[in-house]
């Protein structure tokens, strides 16, 4: 390729981090819950329309839904309502250009789409990304903690032979600031004990067992995903600056597995420096790319200060709205696309390779670091 | 409003932070140090002028006292000698073009103009914001432990009944990493009895009764603020992240009274996510608008980039000098103003949006939050 | 001067941190290793070149081997190898227009330039800073733990007869968040007794040693260095944001002594917080400047938004690679440049303005604060 679409429009993507789409029709209050992270629009402060994410969905989508760009909110949602939720989803998943989903198939708050319903409304391919902490819940709940450690091993090399990585929300449970060291069965043991002994609904929240998982996985080869920094009003989000797992980053890196930092907003220079320093880091800014609107462009620039660009990625982290799958792409295109030509116009770097470079973070590393080839 | 100036000149604006006036002439040295947040110029580092702040004043507030923009420092405190502090004053909270001012009466390092006094300045209207630990001290002076919870709540009730809201300086105390739930009375009356039995000056500065100071206001349905961020050298600026105030955010959402997060910077990013994802949170940039100078932009950018645009409050943040509150209205008039303009040339929203955002952001939402209509 | 150069290519610089030259040739392996502050490429990550800085190296570096701009890094590394490890450094060195270069003579992993050495090859002329740890390591496997205090003291008012100031890497040891008194001789005496009861390797790591030899550099009257922010792996980044010297900076203050915060980076505009409120703090952004490659200017912005023009100083911190030392002043000049003259072109400051907060930061605020004249 010779020529660099400040759009890059038809850039091949992997979206290594996303969930499933919400198949049931949306009131104008359902579709604003979906929207941010906030649990929905607040008396006190108005619509969530009124938001960058807001007003990129006002720019964008209406166009895929026959209506001009800019379209008045209340005008959009009767149109989508008009073409109901399965024609939208097919739409927006299909302007996508995705290629291939990695899918955390951990977090089902209500019926959504499986990870191959997903990639076929986009014509693409889906591959497996299992959730840690829901396993292990599921692991805990059928037997003793005595042998829990080795249970946990075994139904996570069966239920991984498919998929593609791992993922921890111990940022979520407890935070990030976890010890590097493997703890040994008899430590995971007591600490599985302790959790069925309080007797209530089985919920890992104890950094013994948050470090066991991921360990676990790394000891499969698996690609281990955290959930890192942005998220919804459960997470202290002072927990979850990615330097927390500074002393986990230097414990692992000599398994030469890759550790996929998400999200990192608003801490993605910290993760930027953990990308540099250590091997087997990558990151992104998934669920910040849509947020923050057509400010893409200035967090991707941040990020890519101190980033080598062999490791970052792209991914959308879009759960249940098929207009954050589109925004999650076009704004990272967008974002990327013209912060690279941005470069070539002050010859900070050749047409050549800006090409490559996006080709590296759209898809290249995600099939490098987790062998999709 | 169907224009979008850039410079939004004539939007009207609610300042929901600021001091009152210094009434006095000034020294070069006096002048310096009101300037930014430092106690006076450095021996090492020179004048304060050589600043953001100190080349917005030559550029902005010259031109207000007859002289031409950029005018040298010594000249233009000579001319500001000149026409004495009276006009000065009159002159620049004129040029403010400032509706409301709501002010904090609880900073009295010398005398300084009352709320109607500064309001009458500019034409505008003042209502006042209680400082909470200074009334507490007021009331912890005049009687026993014991039951100071209950007359404080009395005081608190009476001396409200015409404010806005009340402010609590947390951050400057203990910082700002309280716990959420609310004391009960008999806990505040232990940490006053702890407190006046130190025997020296009555200071308050436990977090046991900063919480109560916060609930009290909060039970009165009093919007309540704090110092985040950004203050002198007086201030813990690691134990100012706003994100440190995640329980007591949590625990206090649910009274759906409103919580305005002042100043932020360097953490306002920090601050943008609890506004998207805590109903009751406003935040500002104030005090860092008129630091940054021709920056002021750049920071409202990134807080915009995740604060719900209903969510978003001017303020000043002034004390003292008039040229910091021409300065912190005309920064920010312009760093939004050129922000919104820049977004309808790049058409990611319409004019019409970014007229309806400014006056959301300049007034509206303090209109509605302090409920001032 | 009355005209604006935006790229400042004549600015006079005083580089006020950085190391010495490697002098043999390298693989590209080795020049990739000392390329980032990773320990070299990655496996899972490709090559460094593609980074910012590596991308900078071959926008810059070719050139002055007589290559085109943006050639290959193969083709680079060969006219390298060709020319020999001396004449590239020569050439390099030449280019950077460095007049004073205050070289850290504490890191030493494999034979470098001295002070000297590295000041001929710019034509420029070298001062010393003196690591506060290699010395009192020094001085602790000569003697006894009980008069380590006094003969450190002697040893180190030695040893920087002809320095212009000492440096402490205590943020890689213990991180920054030390207190602020100073220690007694006592207490010195008893936790060298610790270290040297411990038996191991003679490796100052205890917060009241660092803060021992702190303060004897300021007792000494020398400017003292405090690695910041931004290093290797080794670092535990989150223990090194400059806040956490926030007690410390409170009780050195009255002394007088300038202390200056190295490299900041992330945590730069929390480092420009410190300069304003407190007289005697400077800081940069060095390694940053250059590792951020084309990004420099925005850094620059970032610290230039509250730090006062009079207390910011440039270095490179480079070592080992002749290519950091022009990356680190080319850059800066650039980011510096065109900020300024950015301001001029939107009136922000005037032409003359611009010029004379150039000089201070290239070289003024360094000779006026080492007192180099």
């Amino acid at each position: 390729m010779s020529d660099l679409d400040p759009d890059l429009a038809d850039l091949p993507l992997v979206d290594h981090h996303c969930h499933g789409l919400v198949r049931r029709d949306l009131t104008r209050a359902g579709f604003e819950s979906m929207l941010t992270e906030a649990a929905g629009p607040s008396a006190l402060g108005g619509s969530l329309f009124d938001s960058q994410v807001g007003l990129a969905v006002r720019r964008w989508c209406p166009p895929v839904l026959d209506l001009p760009a800019h379209a008045p909110a209340g005008q959009y949602l009767d149109r989508r309502a008009e073409l109901g939720a399965d024609e939208v989803n097919r739409r927006m998943l299909a302007a996508t250009g995705t290629g291939t989903f990695l899918v955390d198939t951990g977090y089902l708050p209500e019926p959504i789409t499986s990870p191959a319903e997903l990639a076929s409304l986009a014509g693409g391919r889906a591959r497996e990304i299992v959730r840690l902490e829901a396993l292990a819940e599921e692991v805990l709940a059928e037997g003793a903690a005595g042998d829990f450690p080795e249970r946990f091993r075994t139904r996570l090399a069966a239920r991984t032979a498919g998929a593609a990585g791992v993922k921890s929300i111990a940022a979520y449970r407890v935070g990030l600031a976890l010890e590097g060291t493997r703890p040994d069965d008899a430590e995971v043991a007591r600490a599985a004990d302790r959790l069925l002994a309080g007797g209530g609904p089985i919920r890992v929240a104890d950094p013994v067992l948050h470090r066991f998982l991921v360990w676990s996985g790394i000891e499969l080869g698996m690609p281990v995903q955290f959930h890192v920094g942005y998220g919804d009003a459960d997470v202290d989000l002072h927990r979850c600056d990615p330097l927390l797992l500074t002393d986990l980053l230097r414990a692992t890196e000599p398994a030469g597995v890759p550790v996929m930092l998400l999200h990192n907003y608003p801490f993605h220079r910290h993760a930027g420096f953990l990308a540099q320093v250590f091997g087997h880091v990558f990151v992104d800014v998934g669920l910040a790319t849509h947020n923050v609107g057509h400010r893409s462009g200035a967090v991707l620039r941040e990020l890519l200060e101190l980033a080598p660009f062999g490791k970052v990625l792209f991914s959308s982290d879009a759960f249940g709205l098929a207009e954050l799958y589109l925004l999650g792409t076009l704004l990272f295109r967008r974002g990327l696309g013209r912060y690279l030509a941005e470069g070539v116009a002050e010859d900070a770097w050749t047409t050549a390779d800006a090409v490559r470079i996006a080709g590296l973070i759209g898809a290249g590393n995600a099939e490098r670091a987790y062998r999709l080839g």
